[in-house]
């Protein structure tokens, strides 16, 4: 079966579109790869999204947005804040990598802030979130904040910045990186050469 | 007819591919908008491509070109210096925006620069690819350097600007607007509804 990594941060409008369109794929095995776009962004000398920093282009993802929703056949609503925290999504996701639940999980947060325009950043939510797809909210929100498992995000950043990530999403199909939700079909092509 | 309008700086790698493919197109009329990125850059606090001065991102780009051309089927060779100044191409378009070679004249500034590595910042540059179309090369670029088509290029970064365009290729169909090659069907799509 054919392969592909998808690192997204749940904050990115751009990686809700992919996360959606990779948890309907059935053909493919998709290794999710939760990361924090904040010490990427950081690195460069930016203290927020370039669609906040960047006016002209910030207003002009929103006009994108539900074009590329429509297209795709999605769902959307501008969320009333951007970008989100996502780090406690970031965390959750983390522990659920390898578990069967991580696809359904992913796309629920990303439906909750992009489609009904839910605080993800807000404890509540991520627990509704989990209780609503059967598992015990309470333990993997215990888990989440472990020492460890904020180890193990910290980690993550910088394996994003060992494979020269810039943004989100970012795919690999082997060794080759493609960028952004446009480049999907492609890597998923690619993927299934 | 349908109409496309397209802000293209000659410099830019994506604008070459958007370039390309719509000299090509034989249905849909095309309003050329050649114009320079840089002071929309400045404006930014950038004194260069974003894909110079952030790394990876540019990195990425070099691998990203090729592929985008293999899918397209246009020639890529990678330019031995970017961004070319396009400075003098840009005000020689300017002169031909409404003549029967504009399209020609593009296309063939965009081949010297992406697949030749040429250095369309040169004017014997320019001037054999006006008289390769059977251009009178030394008229167009005396009229080119004039005052009055200088300032002429001056007023259509003004026009960029007051359209809140960012970056390069940009389309429009009536208000419409779309942001870089992988729009480019888009919009054409939305042209010929």
């Amino acid at each position: 079966m054919s392969e592909i990594t998808c690192w997204f941060d749940f904050a990115s409008n751009y990686s809700y579109l992919s996360v959606l369109r990779l948890a309907r794929q059935q053909d493919v095995i998709v290794h999710w790869k939760p990361f924090l776009l904040g010490p990427i962004f950081k690195e460069q000398g930016w203290d927020n999204s370039p669609f906040v920093l960047q006016k002209d282009k910030g207003d002009y993802v929103w006009k994108d947005m539900p074009r590329e929703c429509a297209k795709y056949g999605l769902p959307w609503r501008q969320p009333s804040a951007f970008p989100r925290r996502s780090i406690l999504a970031a965390r959750v996701a983390l522990l659920g990598e390898h578990q069967p639940w991580i696809a359904e999980f992913c796309a629920r947060v990303m439906l909750a802030n992009f489609e009904h325009d839910e605080d993800i950043g807000n404890q509540a939510c991520i627990a509704a979130i989990l209780t609503s797809i059967g598992l015990d909210a309470e333990a993997l929100l215990a888990a989440a904040q472990s020492p460890d498992n904020k180890a193990r995000l910290h980690a993550r950043s910088d394996e994003a910045r060992a494979l020269h990530i810039f943004g989100a999403p970012t795919f690999f199909v082997g060794p080759e990186m493609y960028w952004g939700n446009d480049r999907l079909s492609d890597a998923l092509a690619y993927a299934t050469r």
